[in-house]
């Protein structure tokens, strides 16, 4: 159509930079940042930022470099996930708990230019560096070795060794100029982070985001999560996952308060939540064991009702119950890396919530929720597919299918790895790889992550099923149901329990219940096995070690 | 980076139709739209916009091509918002006040294919298109006459005239097809819309928005008036106005209800509040005007607190208390047709209502608005400059600019007006023409709109400064102030006063009240007239007619 104009005054590329610019000029004077006694305002933040942004610069960090972090929740790592965009630059926020054998290969895969290290954690990223074996690995696009950044802390009590050649964070702050300009993508598809899955399977992949998704991903995860009014987040969740599940942009959005935590416990969360009138909190569902378990003189009043976003394995009956006596509101997510964090509301399994629709009807949260609404208003589609034909299953719910998404707020793919990025992505969905089925209401169950289900013949077990209803036994603490070969059936179901301290079972006891809750005869187990589980770096259960140890036992007792 | 991708899988154009379709996914079984007894699901309104859409397409209608609407906000016109871009083209909804001259302008302007109308106005659009001096002007580029589609009201008591060969809505809609791919951008930067600016001076111009800018704007909207938990909208804004300010398609986005309504009137807003539950409703200073004069008996208690957004010129005192003593909370919005509604909270002016802030300083609405956020989080920047050097001004709260904004949310341009479009867009900023200054904490403060400031050597006069006085003198129903000619000082104030029923007051008591209030001598009219205001069709006073009475009377009076 002619007159129209596509320009600099109204057309701007979607970057959650324009977040702080914003939040500094609408919400100058309001707190950003409380870290211990240290506060921020918002003017301050984006101060510091653009500082940070203009040291980069003069550190010779342009358009496409990789600048890495390895820190806990604290300020330094907030700043970076806007000073690192706005000098051009990708963010790689990476896993505190890696090892030196993992860090050196995802050191190898990114080839930072600078990496920003929690004083606690040099030691090891030291090491990694220095270590002639990987001299060669780490050298990144520029042959020189990455500069190291130490970020100290001064609420550390026991202070590690200085190294005086090593630069420090707030020297590197101090040498920028507030009045940079900041540079921002030249395209809003560009990457602006790259986060590593802990994948149950396989070795990590680096997924990137694209400066266009985490924008609105942030404003999807504020409506989705009702978050319109000055939040107060407590920051639980890792911000080296999925950027804080893209909170930390979101809360530039709102101008919320952002409270910072080295560590997480129940004692912090509670102290947080009084001190500070947290409103929000999120992560992995052993939170909320942390929260039911701690001792009742921890368990201080919330001011009022904190919202707890949690996305990962399922949390038992019990726990959900004391937790929500305790004052919290449960809100479960589903999601994975590579969607930018939860990006579906999970339905609830638990039959302990009852409510009675408009219609009068009982309906349990499940449905409830499902009502609420399922994928985020800026994710465009959710689908339960035949991964062959492509078409939908019926919504009957109990069809199985591959759970796909489509949509603008998924990865821009996986680093270095195009045919993974195109496998992932074929024919126009993003592939889950996860099991899951279609109710009437048109709401989406997942049944099973990727590779986890039970095949039986034509029918297909969810392992999250058996478990849901395992887990609410009360001598149970833990439980984990995997695939074990049979001759017969091709496979059944095996479960690996953990009891509760000082509790006492057997297989029988567990069996009989299984037989008495369970909607199927086959979805019973045919093994059970007490001990603890083996958990990987983000406390999810290795259910591909527990199927080798299932199958094991079966070559042993035959 | 390698290994990254853009494929349909994690790149969606951004459209509100996505809005529709998760509506119907995610809130199918909730109410969408009720209109007297007619009430429809998400779910259904999708089905009726798809079958709209493939209607739409069988009767020609390609990329590219104009859709008119003429109607008040009955089911129908909000089907269009969604059925016409899902059939790749653009809604121009019309004003339904236009008289015959103006339409025949517009539509000329247009060049629709087709164009649907209301029962009401199907006579005064059949004149236009039917007048062999139009003729050739209303050709569109099929060298066809527009095709007329007439939307029936059941709830109209005196049927007009059925001209049997015009086609009708509801026959229309069945005539598509539920299965209908829906069509939408190939280019997120498309344009979805047309509306007409009724700008306070000169010709109409088309102002085309893109569907990037209204999903985006929708988004905005919703964050901005915290619209997240189901609202109930009631609508008292018209939909030919900046797409009802985009609430059609953020309704949609949050899966709302919409209340559809014929005509607006105080009894139809209390009548509407109290039996659908309404949550909010917008639109012109006037809704508060009738809700304050309503007799008591149609006022009836509201359910619960009712948000009220308004922008327009700024209401009287007297009228936000009585409105605000009925349970209504006002909010009060700055924008225009290019910024596709109120892009900003616009401070208060009112002394009436006073907090303490934090720090225990008394603070009026006006900073307590300002620190609650400016620019809608979708605008990515507003701001006062200097139109020639484009600096901003100093924070000081007196130094006069231009007010002007920059993002994503701004119109694509004035179709067929390529010039006024980068005139409008020139240097990077949208040119708003209004003068503002900016205060201390950075917030910005509209001071009159373009043209209407008086200029007194150096020194520019508010208008809106002075009315917002003199309105709140007791005897003083309306007011406007204009320029008048002066030999010795330039431009000197002239006040137009329109008094309220039974009152009587003369230039002198109005001349020394506005001594007694203003803080500047300078800003004291030097000329009162009585009598009622000249309004356009917005309920806009006209000030530049008045401004050419002002300077008659100087010359008949000298």
């Amino acid at each position: 159509m002619e007159g129209l104009l596509q320009c600099p005054a109204n057309y701007v590329p979607l970057t959650p930079i324009s977040f702080l610019e914003r939040a500094a000029f609408v919400y100058g004077n309001k707190v950003s940042i409380i870290y211990g006694n240290t506060r921020y305002t918002w003017r301050q933040t984006h101060e510091r930022c653009l500082k940070l942004a203009s040291a980069l610069t003069r550190l010779n960090i342009s358009r496409g470099d990789i600048v890495a972090a390895m820190a806990p929740n604290v300020p330094a790592l907030y700043e970076l996930h806007f000073a690192v965009p706005m000098a051009g630059a990708t963010l790689s926020a990476l896993n505190v708990s890696l090892d030196e054998h993992a860090l050196t290969i995802i050191l190898h895969q990114l080839r930072p230019k600078i990496i920003f290290v929690d004083s606690e954690l040099v030691q090891l990223v030291s090491k990694v560096i220095h270590n002639k074996n990987n001299t060669h690995l780490l050298e990144n696009h520029h042959d020189h070795q990455p500069l190291l950044v130490t970020i100290r802390d001064v609420s550390l009590d026991r202070q590690t060794q200085w190294d005086l050649e090593v630069r420090e964070y707030e020297q590197t702050v101090a040498m920028g100029e507030s009045d940079f300009q900041a540079m921002g993508p030249t395209n809003e598809c560009d990457p602006i982070s790259v986060n590593f899955t802990s994948g149950s399977t396989g070795t990590p992949k680096a997924v990137a985001y694209s400066h266009r998704a985490v924008y609105l991903n942030s404003l999807g995860l504020i409506l989705r999560y009702n978050m319109g009014k000055s939040p107060v987040f407590l920051w639980t969740v890792d911000m080296f996952r999925c950027n804080g599940w893209c909170f930390t942009w979101a809360m530039a959005a709102l101008g919320g308060v952002n409270v910072c935590i080295r560590n997480v416990s129940a004692k912090i969360i509670f102290d947080s939540v009084q001190l500070h009138k947290v409103t929000h909190l999120c992560g992995k569902p052993t939170i909320l064991n942390m929260i039911a378990d701690s001792p009742p003189v921890e368990q201080k009043p919330l001011p009022s009702v904190v919202d707890v976003i949690i996305a990962g394995a399922f949390p038992t009956n019990p726990v959900l119950k004391r937790v929500q006596e305790l004052g919290f509101n449960i809100v479960y997510g589903y999601g994975m890396t590579e969607a930018l964090g939860p990006a579906l509301i999970r339905p609830w399994r638990s039959s302990q919530h009852h409510h009675h629709d408009d219609d009068g009807n009982d309906r349990d949260d499940h449905n409830l929720k499902c009502r609420e609404g399922l994928h985020n208003i800026t994710l465009e589609a959710a689908d339960v597919k035949d991964p062959t034909t492509m078409q939908s299953v019926p919504s009957d719910g109990e069809t199985i299918g591959e759970v796909m998404l489509r949509g603008n707020t998924l990865m821009a793919g996986y680093l270095g790895d195009a045919e993974a990025t195109q496998k992932a992505f074929s024919r126009g969905w993003f592939r889950t790889g996860d099991v899951g089925v279609r109710h009437t209401d048109g709401c989406i169950e997942m049944k099973d992550r990727a590779g986890d289900a039970i095949v039986l013949g034509k029918e297909v077990i969810s392992t999250l099923d058996i478990e849901a209803i395992l887990s609410s036994h009360p001598k149970v603490k833990e439980v984990a149901i995997v695939a074990q070969n049979d001759v017969v059936a091709g496979q059944v179901p095996c479960a690996f329990v953990k009891l509760k301290e000082g509790k006492c079972s057997n297989a029988e006891e567990i069996l009989e219940f299984c037989a008495e809750q369970l909607q199927k005869a086959a979805m019973v187990p045919k093994t059970v096995r007490f001990g603890d589980l083996p958990m990987n770096s983000t406390g999810k259960v290795q259910k591909s070690v527990l199927r080798e140890r299932a199958n094991a036992i079966e070559k042993q007792c035959p």
